[in-house]
């Protein structure tokens, strides 16, 4: 029984997931983003070990062939993914753990640890997500209208998750997603890993 | 799908249910507790359909025949029980309901409503339990042992539930248990209840 909870938490590009997260790591320090693991080379700037474990594809697929991922997709050639043994080793230091993954990958984590609590993040409509990705200023409209197209794809998975978020404004969005973690440390077999003196005096 | 979410909260005597709960709905208008069914005769004071459903012997076990008791049990020679009907109807106004009952009560409510979300509320110890039923100031030594032994046997069924508020600060105990009730309504089928239109509109 570990002390921390896995959670896995998607959404579609522009649903403001990434701020969400930053924000809730950055005010409650039970709670740690995973790392992942790729062979992708490093962009100027990016650390070892902060950004992505940074390592070499015949390293990554033995470590997929043992077993150690949680999940993993290629993209373009490059290999992403996570492994159970960072995964593990945070939970047990009490830690809750977010991956943030999208839909393909909630599945196979969901497949391998079944109490992983999944929350999807959804903006509250369209035409917001759409002045979202335009607002970035960055995006060439063909591009948008791809992100967009894949958004709604990504979005038509959310019956599969177990929370739904809707991120209209940020400090709610905020709230809300900081009191799932909030309860779900609430749960018996969490109140018990963290309290088990208490309860086993209470019963004996 | 109903727009509520039924609750069971069970706990000793002394852990202090009664108030948590009152707090809750106090400060909570989306959350009701549920009125109980009884055959014992109103005392002084005591509302019809507030504090009690009173009813005759014989209209109580034609209800329990009809299936319509979520949950019953005879104490005393006296019937009390929660009608499954009134429980629905709280539920489909959108409101969060919560059934105050013994471990024995939660176990036939899970049995025939699967979604029941339970609550155990326990003390910090068994000397602060002992501490407050003393502290009642109503009860003989005798009563008193009575009580926390009863408790211990109550307290042995904590496992059995989804999640646990150990009551050693009120305040505290109270954001627990409300926090719970809050993340419940995030769960992506409340939300899909509650914001089916901006869902839709989202995966059309």
């Amino acid at each position: 029984m570990s002390l921390g909870q896995l959670y896995v938490i998607s959404a579609p590009s522009g649903a403001g997931k990434t701020s969400l997260v930053k924000r809730l790591t950055d005010s409650d320090p039970l709670i740690k983003v995973s790392v992942s693991t790729t062979t992708r080379p490093p962009r100027p700037g990016e650390v070892d070990g902060v950004n992505y474990h940074f390592t070499d594809v015949e390293t990554f697929k033995q470590e997929v062939a043992q077993g150690d991922f949680l999940e993993w997709a290629e993209v373009f050639g490059n290999y992403y993914g996570t492994q159970q043994s960072q995964v593990a080793r945070l939970l047990e230091q009490g830690f809750d753990v977010i991956l943030e993954i999208d839909w393909q990958g909630a599945q196979q984590v969901r497949e391998k640890i079944p109490g992983t609590q999944s929350i999807f993040i959804v903006p509250p409509s369209l035409e917001e997500l759409e002045r979202r990705l335009i607002g970035r200023g960055t995006d060439a409209p063909e591009v948008i209208a791809r992100r967009l197209s894949e958004a709604k794809d990504e979005m038509r998975h959310y019956p599969e998750f177990d929370y739904l978020v809707i991120n209209d404004d940020f400090d709610v969005a905020f709230e809300e997603l900081h009191t799932i973690f909030k309860a779900n440390r609430l749960r018996t077999e969490r109140q018990q890993a963290r309290h088990g003196a208490i309860l086993d005096a209470l019963v004996k």
